[in-house]
């Protein structure tokens, strides 16, 4: 087989033929093509008669969102005068499912394809935008640290002085909505649209959805002026829609689906069917869009050309989980560490195994803790509602001793946002800051 | 005012006459009446221009639904052979808001209700069955310890042995469904159903979801011979139906609403609809009629009376949360203080921060948890779905030294179950049956 991965090629085997562009690093005994319809088919090498390549990578800076070879003419012949009307866009890679393969050595899936094979991947990305892609990392998203937060934001920042019109942001699925908040703190005037996109199936799989992902997130930026941090995934379990998604307030709600990521406690920002190529705002100003212009006017006339981004986080910030006879010691241990910061993922309307007796030893825990200069954000294990200090006097126990209650802020937002509070502000600011609403991740009013 | 709580009032204001029970310790400056409805409401004590007591409570063994004075005659006339025809429930009362009320000194909701109070509360329930009221504790359910389920259980054990037909039991809704996961493994023959019900908005307010919940709990043990252990909680958050929720697939989803239990990965088992007296079984078969008949007929033949129950646990086995830049020193601390078991509550498919390095220190701590004797179970914090470990090479590692992969069960389910596991058999055993379905809290396939 002469052809090479990007080649749009047709493959016969005894029953049909078929017409779609070869995916990169074919180790398996199948073939995947990319059919025009956006979805991967796979071809068991043993069906296969004949590839023949129809068409090269590599001509094709621009291409039609279904290549035929009459629309592929037109597109090369007017390469020039289009691409340069269409957004620059960059791609930045952090590794996760979205560029993962099948690893033949352990069966498993690990993240290996490199930018440029990511890109030969999406080949209708091109009728979209003019795309960079950047490989800024390669790793599976349970494993981001902070350090890759800075990573990330730094590599915004020096692709929007660059001047690109929007970044689309590769990641993990695990920890992409944590990620997105951490994002939507660091980066203080965000002038362009940050999207993260991420793939609940390997992108080499007839089933992949990081296609829709990837290419509604383009047609997002393409189409609209909103900026800021935002996630971009499927709407439904099928393969024509997207939605926005706000950073502060998303969550991974299933393990496999692919419309996993739903807004908590928040709506969709907006909805992209791509089919009919369409974008619809369902939340307009939410991305602070007027705050941008004018941010990055001040920031212009002050000569700047970088988006501001605080981008320090404090280590010492862990989350506990509360259960039932949970015993003091892994209280003790973010004491003994001298951790500066927890998040008490408590129950209910923020309760913990604290209160029978009166001087229970995880009260007394709690109590040293916050005596030797921590703060504790309480949040809920409910998922959904709000926590409130006020309803039982259980509550007002562990408000009485300092516990700071996190309103209706995810779990994993009240953590990311605690460790920044902590990286760039003093204690007081960060205890003030920690319940008032920076990012719309807290609501003003939760839904009975 | 000469009305006494359970007294069936009628209260003059300046715009009408109120009919309804008075419910008890008021404390407020607003009397709540209990409507023939079963909706409370509260009218304040500055608009009262009479009370008159219309039917004085502690005469009425059996009271009509909408008790009017025409009915109450019948009942009281037919009320020996009409109560001798209804089933024996036994109310186990353990504390939470289903029973609480407002603690006056602090503002806060306290537990505090005895259980003559509480069934006063509630008359309606003397139309639907003989109502025995036991108060076995009275704590807010963030409290509950591996000791209460054991009193619990062994209540329940002591109750069916006199010859209830059915159990009740009003508990704090924070860990409720953790309760009902854990009952559900330690009555390992129940051969009357035993129902747990509590409450979003406590019993003295006009709000109250209580009645409804505990009404309809009482009309499912009287309307069918399903057996075992379930929930009784809101479908929605009209006050007009309830559903029948599985013990170990049950979980709090909301700080407030009062439709916040749903299953996760199963449906409910039945749906109550109050108004019209109506008990729909959606899933037959369910709580084990026909084997509980089996093991009765069983036990009685061997000359028992009483469930089998198995109500040890092992105290030593905790939860950890995995979050993003996590340290071991948080998996240490199990570790140092001789646990026999954790439930890892992983990202996505079930990963945890351990893979970047390879020898992570996460990752050697997880290994010597292990190789001291201890038991892991891997679960998900996307709640939704199940945790895989032959997709990716990372959940390999994970599998390779000796995590287990708790397939589709829920963390808190999964706690009480290694605990249950832990107490009552051998370590080996133990780790065959965690990933095995024993009440129902593993599912054949996840929908995807």
């Amino acid at each position: 087989m002469n052809a090479k991965p990007g080649d749009r090629v047709i493959v016969t085997t005894k029953k049909e033929e078929v017409d779609g562009i070869l995916m990169p690093n074919q180790e398996t005994e199948a073939l995947v093509l990319k059919l025009a319809s956006g979805y991967n088919i796979g071809i068991s090498q043993d069906k296969v008669v004949d590839v023949r390549v129809a068409e090269a990578a590599g001509r094709d800076a621009v291409k039609a969102d279904k290549p035929g070879q009459e629309e592929q003419k037109k597109a090369n012949t007017t390469e020039t005068e289009e691409a340069k009307k269409l957004p620059a866009i960059a791609i930045l890679h952090t590794g996760g499912t979205i560029a993962s393969k099948v690893d033949y050595a352990t069966g498993g899936v690990i993240a290996s394809f490199t930018a440029d094979d990511f890109l030969a991947m999406f080949p209708e990305i091109k009728s979209i935008a003019r795309i960079k892609a950047v490989l800024i990392d390669n790793l599976m998203s349970e494993d981001m640290r902070f350090s890759h937060y800075q990573k990330i934001a730094r590599a915004v920042q020096q692709e929007a002085a660059a001047g690109v019109d929007g970044i689309i942001i590769g990641h993990g699925t695990d920890t992409l909505a944590v990620t997105a908040a951490a994002l939507s703190f660091m980066i203080e005037s965000p002038a362009i649209p940050i999207i993260l996109v991420g793939a609940q199936r390997s992108s080499d799989r007839p089933s992949t959805d990081a296609a829709l992902n990837l290419l509604s997130a383009a047609l997002f930026i393409a189409k609209t002026d909103a900026v800021g941090v935002a996630i971009c995934m499927h709407e439904t379990v099928d393969d024509d829609a997207c939605v926005i998604l706000p950073p502060a307030k998303t969550r991974k709600m299933h393990t496999t689906r692919r419309d996993a990521f739903k807004a908590v406690g928040d709506t969709p920002l907006a909805r992209i069917d791509y089919e009919k190529k369409e974008v619809t705002m369902l939340k307009q100003g939410y991305l602070r869009k007027e705050d941008a212009k004018t941010d990055a006017a001040a920031a212009k006339a002050a000569g700047g050309k970088k988006m501001a981004i605080r981008d320090k986080f404090e280590e010492k910030v862990g989350i506990l989980r509360v259960y039932p006879n949970m015993s003091r010691e892994v209280i003790d241990v973010y004491i003994r560490h001298g951790y500066k910061g927890l998040v008490l993922e408590g129950t209910g309307l923020g309760h913990a195994p604290t209160n029978i007796p009166e001087n229970h030893p995880n009260y007394e825990a709690l109590k040293e803790f916050i005596a030797k200069g921590g703060l504790v954000v309480l949040t809920s294990q409910c998922i959904f509602g709000r926590v409130n200090r006020d309803v039982y006097t259980n509550t007002r126990r562990l408000g009485n001793i300092g516990v700071i209650y996190g309103e209706d802020m995810l779990t994993e937002t009240a953590f990311v946002k605690l460790a920044w509070l902590l990286g760039n502000y003093g204690k007081e600011e960060a205890r003030k800051l920690l319940a008032k609403n920076l990012r719309g991740e807290i609501s003003e009013r939760t839904e009975l």
